[in-house]
């Protein structure tokens, strides 16, 4: 007799990313019972084997696992499109931009940036913030799994305003007291939270923006909560200075000295890391958060991934922040991650398509500490999916034999809106598109409202001419 | 009164691209009578203006020239994902699919490249490919612009099957002439067909490819009809070795010897230019036609045109082919150009979005000789132009002040899938995403048929053991 299940899923070009490949099956089907996988298999067998409340028919579907989104700064959303194209996108870009964010605005960023991401395909969103009230709540809201990270430095209020390009940072020992206390707070209020499907970890920034004692501090608090720290090491060559000039050491160096580098910390960008470094930090079992995207735009840099995965290091990707990427889409992320290696290394066989697939779901999980929950489509684990029309004009055809052509045609030809369905913990929270926890367009219109807001403030304050793009602006470029 | 005109587009951000930026105009207006662009100008005044038997509102959208890809292959469409991520993807990847391709299974790749491109804002193609019966008429009936070049070469009918790597490939005079002869016949049927909308060049292959005799000859039956010629130019180094081997020279010299370097050349690829040939060819008035997304997959490299445009050269952007690319967008292109080239330089001013976008509208019309009539959204010039949505949580928020996010938001959160509605010569071919001159649905069904029959065909022909894929398909990673 026909077990019963909650949502069984037939007819899919299935990737179910076990093994070390893509896991293909053909006609593939899923079981879905509460938050988890129960099946995978066959539809053929399956439909017998199961009687289901609700079926989904993937025919001409591509279904995978949601992808993973390991290093978001969603608030950031919210002024996408501020600090391309120029020298220095922190100071003279995002800047002037942020300091008149409030938490409304901020709010509105990370709800933008969810519904991105969601119609892209992420059903694990890995968002780096400084806390503001409510921001678990917009992942509470939008059924996706999280894991918040709420930023830790000891920056005073006042921010490096005056401060000259070389000069030590001022660390402010309270200032880094009250964060610590806020990042705290956040894991207190989310860790486990929402059936388990949002957690946390600490987030000192950076090495540079803490003090010493503070950030082992954090280090032992998660220790003791069983977290993981997520941390920009190597992230640029002001940080390097920092380090250098206050500690007489590298970030990575000065990461292991201090036995820091190690299986619970994630490491993003590594954009300045050597061949040494990154074998250092690889070889630890730190995994590396890679945004290719961010980086290469912002910095012109390809991050050393390859090698870091050459040495046993696990990799994920971020799409880090819209104010310079511009967008939050991992097919956007594992496209650039294939093209940027090729070139980097004049060698069109790095990084193929399969292997940037991997870097967007299992290894984007595990690189979070979540690779037992999610990541590939396999009994027991959550049943986060996606369901990619495939019979669309751009990525069309697709063949089995000799060769089969849906990895590739995916990766290099999807764009992300070509997911319709989205499944998170067994809930179907997308459905063709049309995000169910929601509404969509009362986030856009927010948003809008929120970036209109923040424009007048910011074209109010004398700082906005002191922005890389004004010259652009004036020249009709924009 | 108020004057008739056949279509009013109201309430758009206009990019008309006039001028040296972008010729932003604020809730702009487009009146077009029959095919042609009557009067651009505020939404206001044309509002008043004009009595139009149609009317679009573009509230909340983007309205801008038509894309332009100056050079595609589009039959190869019905093979996508054949030929990335392996070494050598022409003759591992490609070669053993090709050779299968029949008429029909070209005719389908044209049109399934038809409708990406379409539904990625491209309104005019440059179309490189060997004739078949049915081509032009793909886009008569599709709508489109086209400029069709069929390939012209001197190479055997047996292909080049069993040379070795370094041989010189044979050239065959009757092989020559039956191809000029084929090439004549589409210019003589379509050049200035469907009132203009299709023009023609002629398409050596590659200067390696064809005696010099039949080359000169092609070049002199260019210069009497007023046709320019379009050829690979310094595409690999097979290339390079191939010319040195006959004629001592490398390629860019040899076309500056036998004076057909000039304005009247669009000269694609120059993966392998040096600084000096690059400069040669920019100073000589030769467009270039740059593919960033083809070669960088299938080469990792990207091409000098950063440089090419520092000498005064004009540079359009090509999607080349879908085997090995994968994918046929202007949007893919634009983005990847800028991204590519900051990486190349690694700095982050390198080819920003204003400059992109000029290459893939009014840079690449001029490319192709059609700048005075296409290209930018001026009076008098033909009415092709795309309405983008830009209410999109990908592409949201649009600010005017103190910086417009408008272009960088379209040019690197922009996937072309915001392409709502296209006219190409006064017509509207596309309405909301909607097709409106050929059924999408067939040309999709046809291609994934067309696609299994070769697929069907090349698993029994035993030159498909030698498919560098293979090995991934073995290994569960396609």
């Amino acid at each position: 007799m026909a077990q019963s299940v909650d949502l069984l899923v037939l007819h899919a070009h299935l990737l179910t990313m076990q093994g070390n490949g893509v896991g293909y099956l053909r006609d593939g089907a899923l079981a879905v019972r509460g938050d988890s996988l129960v099946d995978v298999g066959r539809s053929s067998e399956l439909a017998q084997r199961y009687q289901a409340t609700e079926t989904l028919d993937a025919t001409n579907c591509a279904v995978m696992p949601g992808l993973v989104d390991v290093h978001m700064h969603t608030v950031y959303a919210i002024v996408r499109g501020v600090a391309q194209d120029v020298s220095n996108w922190m100071q003279k870009g995002l800047a002037p931009f942020a300091r008149h964010m409030d938490a409304e605005a901020a709010r509105a960023g990370t709800r933008l940036n969810i519904v991105e991401a969601m119609q892209a395909g992420t059903t694990t969103m890995g968002d780096f913030v400084r806390p503001y009230p409510g921001w678990g709540e917009c992942y509470a809201e939008a059924g996706v799994r999280a894991c918040l990270t709420p930023t830790i430095n000891a920056l005073p209020p006042g921010g490096m305003a005056g401060l000259e390009l070389g000069d030590l940072y001022p660390l402010d020992e309270k200032a880094g007291r009250e964060s610590i206390a806020a990042a705290l707070a956040i894991c207190d209020r989310w860790q486990g939270a929402e059936d388990g499907r949002i957690t946390t970890m600490l987030g000192p920034q950076g090495t540079d923006m803490i003090g010493l004692e503070q950030l082992l501090e954090v280090a032992r608090i998660a220790e003791e909560r069983g977290l993981m720290l997520h941390v920009h090491v190597a992230q640029g060559d002001r940080e390097i200075d920092q380090m250098v000039k206050r500690y007489g050491q590298r970030t990575p160096a000065f990461l292991a000295d201090n036995k820091l580098l190690n299986d619970r910390l994630l490491a993003v960008h590594l954009t300045e890391a050597t061949d040494e470094e990154t074998d250092l930090i690889a070889e630890s079992g730190a995994p590396m958060a890679l945004c290719s995207g961010s980086i290469g735009i912002i910095d012109g840099i390809v991050p050393p991934a390859r090698r870091f995965r050459e040495k046993g290091g696990i990799v994920g990707l971020g799409s880090d922040q819209a104010s310079g990427n511009n967008c939050n889409n991992i097919f956007n992320e594992m496209k650039l991650t294939a093209l940027f290696n090729k070139i980097k290394y004049r060698d069109p066989q790095v990084m193929p398509a399969w292997e940037v697939l991997r870097m967007g779901t299992i290894e984007g999980a595990r690189a979070m500490g979540l690779g037992d929950r999610i990541g590939s489509l396999e009994v027991g684990k959550q049943a986060d999916l996606i369901v990619v029309d495939v019979n669309t004009a751009n990525i069309l055809p697709i063949i089995d034999a000799p060769v089969r052509t849906l990895v590739p045609n995916l990766i290099y030809a999807g764009t992300g809106k070509e997911v319709q369905t989205m499944v998170v913990a067994g809930r179907i929270v997308m459905r063709d598109r049309e995000i169910l926890t929601l509404s969509e367009s009362k986030v856009r219109a927010e948003a809008q409202h929120q970036a209109e807001l923040i424009g007048e403030r910011v074209s109010q304050d004398p700082l906005h001419r002191e922005l890389a793009l004004l010259s652009a602006m004036q020249a009709g470029q924009l």
